[in-house]
């Protein structure tokens, strides 16, 4: 009877693991094999590959590596692996002239705060940070030849964004064909056991597992990510968007970002960011179903992620200013949170004032804001035709009573 | 007047000089760059890229070796290229057994043979071998990248074979991308002036073209030569079709086999294979024309291919060989030369001998090999059932007097 119990407990826990670690994923390949993987018992290799450029990661990126720190997490030795082979080279096409080739010295300096950031999340000591250049220069102009026969030029044009591009004429450059194959022997050299990635990199995932097979190797796990939504909610977190959180921002700037997300959107960020088991996100949503306010789950969500990229001191600041804030405004911390769609051209002052029920029609919101009885963050308005345009969002106040915290959607894209 | 006299036989020299550089060309992209550089006076780098797999050169390789010593005659530099690079990779897509890596011990005996064979037309002391690895496993993977950079997946599919075989759904490795642009630096490498080629080969000589352009140096001009056809005077000449003319073959052999060409083809092989000037070539043409044997041409064509490729002395011997299997077999010696189109299924021998004009009827010519009255290259024959094949041709008799020298022709492919 005890053996057969602590067989199910083993069982449970296997299953509570692999839970865990396909929380949040948008596709696994092979989600049997991971699960027979993880039951071998063995240290699997996990890889994840990263841009050379400047690292400037806002928590949009973090999401893999939050996803490296669960497999860190279960005991398995997750490869930060930073694509210098092509940064070496730059753009070669000379069309892109922000892609210049860089430097050793600029890869090494990247390399470094790199380090200085993923390690707020990933245990250093468990880490293994490398870079494919080590096989890729040794491979020589002969071996890249050799790389290059194992995959069709038709397979290559049935990747979505090389597909669209031949199809509508634009020119794909020769050597755009060679990246996946790259990217994919970067599997091989590493005999990785599970590769993660951008949904956009499913391609270049599967390249992994193609090439795995014919250098005879087990075929990696392929687990692809969602991209995280931004303040908007809508669209992906992007600093050229204005809608990310970075993870450098300051720690009042960054936890009124997290509470400015939609209450909805909240969810979302738990369930790919944040430390707390799925198990525990499960019960804290449960409690909030039952009459919590979430306004306090939000804060736990903002407290957590400031202490992690700055420390628990600065997150509680962060959190008594926030409160603070909005205790001197007269604001009630617990105000509804709205979300509303938005065109390229923005939503007018008074639409969106009627639109977030803080009156109840366009003229009324003229009239208040012409009396001087309209405050976005605190700051009284005066001018009628403002336009707000897609983005973070704001506390909108009308009157002494009346207080909403909008965001608006801008229409994907 | 003495001085404009000089100027005139100058450019009368420098136009004949051209016409013999043009004699024979499928194609010459530029010929007036091609005028303007020879008017130049300066001694052009002539380019030729050579397979580094076995050489067993037949007179249709020749073609080539011919019109570079054609260059070397009027004093240029003509490069003899190994494309050794993609020897030593073979075909690394396993499918093509036979294209195993090649070792350097393998190429470098492979290039003592070529040395061997190509000094019997060109000057050893004005020619320079080369091999494209010297800078090729230089260039390095990064280098590689960079040059495939250079050109578009789209103009690539534009080549030919490239486009009917994605059309057609066949396998295109990416890897054979890479080869035309490897082919095409060798002339940025060489700086060539000027490239020569088979007709087969103008997409990758236009890419030689195309690179210099991007590097910055003077296009070379492109000149393509035609694939010599073969004995049975129409598919292109081939060890594989049977109906070559090895340049190892015995004298006898030799000498016999560019005897039993058509009359029409004589020209061809004078025109691309003699070191006749194209001023003699004519004169001799228009002897024929007014009456002379074309026999005699013939055998001058013979005798002047065997001296070359073995010596005076076995051609002098070749030629009475010849003569004297004729006179001794009671054949005339200027007997018909005959082509006679024929299907895959082969030609019956009754058939043969009635489009020969041999027998009046295929009833009569059964009834001749019934009485044993037929010869196939002074041998009787019996067999009436006999199938002639496509390939070289043979001698055929039909009693004592009625004798044709016929060549099938194979319908193309």
């Amino acid at each position: 009877m005890a053996k057969i119990a602590a067989a199910m407990n083993t069982v449970n826990a296997d299953t509570e693991n692999l839970a865990e670690l396909c929380r949040g994923a948008e596709e696994i390949l092979l989600r049997r094999e991971l699960a027979e993987r993880l039951a071998g018992g063995r240290k699997l290799r996990v890889k994840v590959g990263f841009d050379p450029t400047a690292p400037d990661l806002h928590l949009g990126h973090t999401v893999l590596i939050h996803k490296m720190r669960q497999f860190q997490a279960q005991g398995h030795q997750v490869i930060f692996l930073i694509g210098d082979f092509t940064g070496l080279i730059g753009d070669p096409s000379g069309k892109n002239v922000t892609r210049k080739p860089m430097t050793p010295a600029q890869i090494s300096e990247n390399a470094a705060t790199y380090r200085q950031q993923i390690f707020k999340i990933l245990d250093a000591e468990q880490t293994r940070v490398d870079f494919n250049s080590r096989w890729m220069s040794e491979m020589g102009s002969a071996g890249l030849v050799s790389l290059a026969a194992r995959y069709t030029v038709a397979r290559m044009l049935e990747r979505d964004d090389f597909k669209k591009r031949h199809a509508g004429g634009e020119p794909i450059a020769v050597h755009e064909f060679l990246y996946p194959l790259v990217q994919g022997y970067d599997s091989v050299a590493l005999k990785a056991d599970v590769e993660l990635g951008g949904t956009d990199q499913k391609f270049n995932l599967l390249m992994g597992r193609e090439l795995q097979k014919q250098y005879g190797q087990v075929q990696q796990v392929v687990m692809t990510m969602p991209l995280l939504e931004g303040l908007d909610g809508v669209r992906k977190m992007s600093k050229s968007l204005g809608n990310h959180i970075g993870i450098d921002e300051p720690p009042a700037e960054m936890f009124g970002k997290i509470m400015s997300i939609s209450d909805r959107m909240m969810w979302r960020y738990f369930q790919l960011l944040s430390f707390q088991s799925g198990r525990e996100i499960a019960r804290l949503k449960e409690r909030v179903g039952q009459g919590m306010n979430p306004r306090d789950a939000k804060l736990a969500l903002a407290g957590e992620i400031v202490a992690r990229f700055h420390s628990a001191a600065d997150a509680a600041d962060a959190r008594r200013g926030f409160i603070e804030q909005f205790s001197r405004g007269g604001m009630p911390a617990d105000m509804p949170a709205v979300e509303l769609p938005v065109g390229a051209g923005g939503l007018p002052i008074a639409n969106l004032l009627k639109q977030a029920n803080l009156v109840v029609s366009t003229s009324e919101a003229l009239r208040m804001i012409k009396q001087g009885a309209v405050r976005v963050d605190g700051e009284r308005i005066s001018d009628r035709g403002l336009v707000v345009e897609a983005g973070s969002g704001h506390v909108y106040q009308v009157g002494k009573r009346r207080f909403a915290r909008v965001v608006l959607c801008g229409g994907g894209g």
